[in-house]
């Protein structure tokens, strides 16, 4: 844990109400606020764990998913570097009423703000409040974006997405996924990814290799989705 | 249309932000308010329309379903008397880059406040824009739910879901929808729904009839579901 007066700077510049709150309001929030870091696949937050809290990404990746009782993942959406995670503090804000679950995606430095000393400055500062459900709506327009592609889309599609997707985002052809960890994202199966995989390298879309995927042909991913 | 002055005991009792207004913002806000009358099956909100404004549900009721490129539907969630809705103003609203689309399920009136007027309240006023937020965020709440029914379970166990929500709602064993409204409201095709009720039928939990299902054994349409 790093002292209270080293969270400052980043609460601050992250959390935009900061400027209308008190001093002590200051003092309490940075005093109830640590720096953790996960290694690559910890569990940030789990069903009917702990109350989590506020999250701020200091450095690396976050996933945020649905799980079914059978244990069954939907990707939501992703977090990175600077975005704040209201969604993890669901138990101490009224109008949330379902859980999600969180991973490292790489190593990440997480700033976690206690939920109870959030909810506190919500209850009684409008501008954290505002902040704080308009944050949960950014979030909201993701999840829809996922559930269109989920619900809509055949999987051939989704996959061309997200492959193109990844690739705009590392500016590299190449996907250093597995099979596995491409069937969490899109939310699909193993099985399905593999053979759908098979099938973009038969026509010469993709090359398949041990690491991951490399992207041959992105207009005929392009052609795909539209 | 209304007189603007019989809008303001309305939007006094649906709006708690009202009392922040100055006289002046709540004269354009009533003025810019005004009241429709949608037939059953009414279209409120379709894709591509002009913006709609915020919405408030005078009498009646109302269903928000997203719809795809091919016509699919999947109903988000339900509105009835009192609900407001902040979803159907996602033109001016910037933390919501989706679009819902909106019927009338039963004869309904609805206050259809400009979205003009309200996003200009919004980006003054804190208390409008923290209301506006976490009315959204409630929403995304619902949608959650009917996300997880859709993805994580059989459809048998939403089907019952259903029949056991409808027949609470309106206090009666009679569910008077066609196979194809049933298909519209669990997110599926009619020939699922068809399929699916006629088991339900020779396991004796409803019987069918032409307007509708009637329920026979709630113990055992709950039973699916645990």
């Amino acid at each position: 844990m790093e002292h209270a007066d080293e969270m400052i700077p980043i609460l601050k510049s992250s959390l935009p109400f900061w400027e209308h709150l008190k001093e002590t309001e200051k003092k309490t929030l940075s005093q109830w606020s640590q720096l953790i870091r996960y290694e690559k696949g910890g569990i940030i937050r789990c069903q009917n764990c702990e109350c989590t809290g506020v999250l701020i990404i200091k450095s690396g990746s976050v996933r945020t998913y649905m799980l079914s009782e059978e244990g069954k993942e939907i990707t939501l959406y992703r977090l990175e570097q600077g975005d704040v995670c209201v969604l993890s503090a669901s138990c101490v804000l009224s109008a949330i009423t379902f859980e999600v679950q969180m991973e490292a995606v790489t190593e990440s430095e997480i700033i976690q703000i206690s939920a109870g000393a959030y909810s506190e400055i919500v209850d009684r500062n409008i501008y954290a409040e505002a902040f704080t459900y308009k944050q949960a709506t950014e979030r909201f327009s993701d999840v829809m974006w996922t559930m269109q592609q989920i619900l809509f889309m055949s999987f051939d599609q989704r996959l061309a997405i997200f492959l193109l997707d990844e690739s705009g985002k590392t500016g590299s052809d190449d996907i250093h996924m597995t099979h596995e960890q491409l069937a969490k994202y899109t939310g699909s199966a193993r099985e399905v990814v593999s053979r759908m995989l098979k099938y973009f390298s038969s026509e010469g879309l993709v090359k398949l290799s041990r690491g991951g995927v490399t992207i041959l042909d992105k207009k005929g991913l392009k052609q795909l989705i539209s």
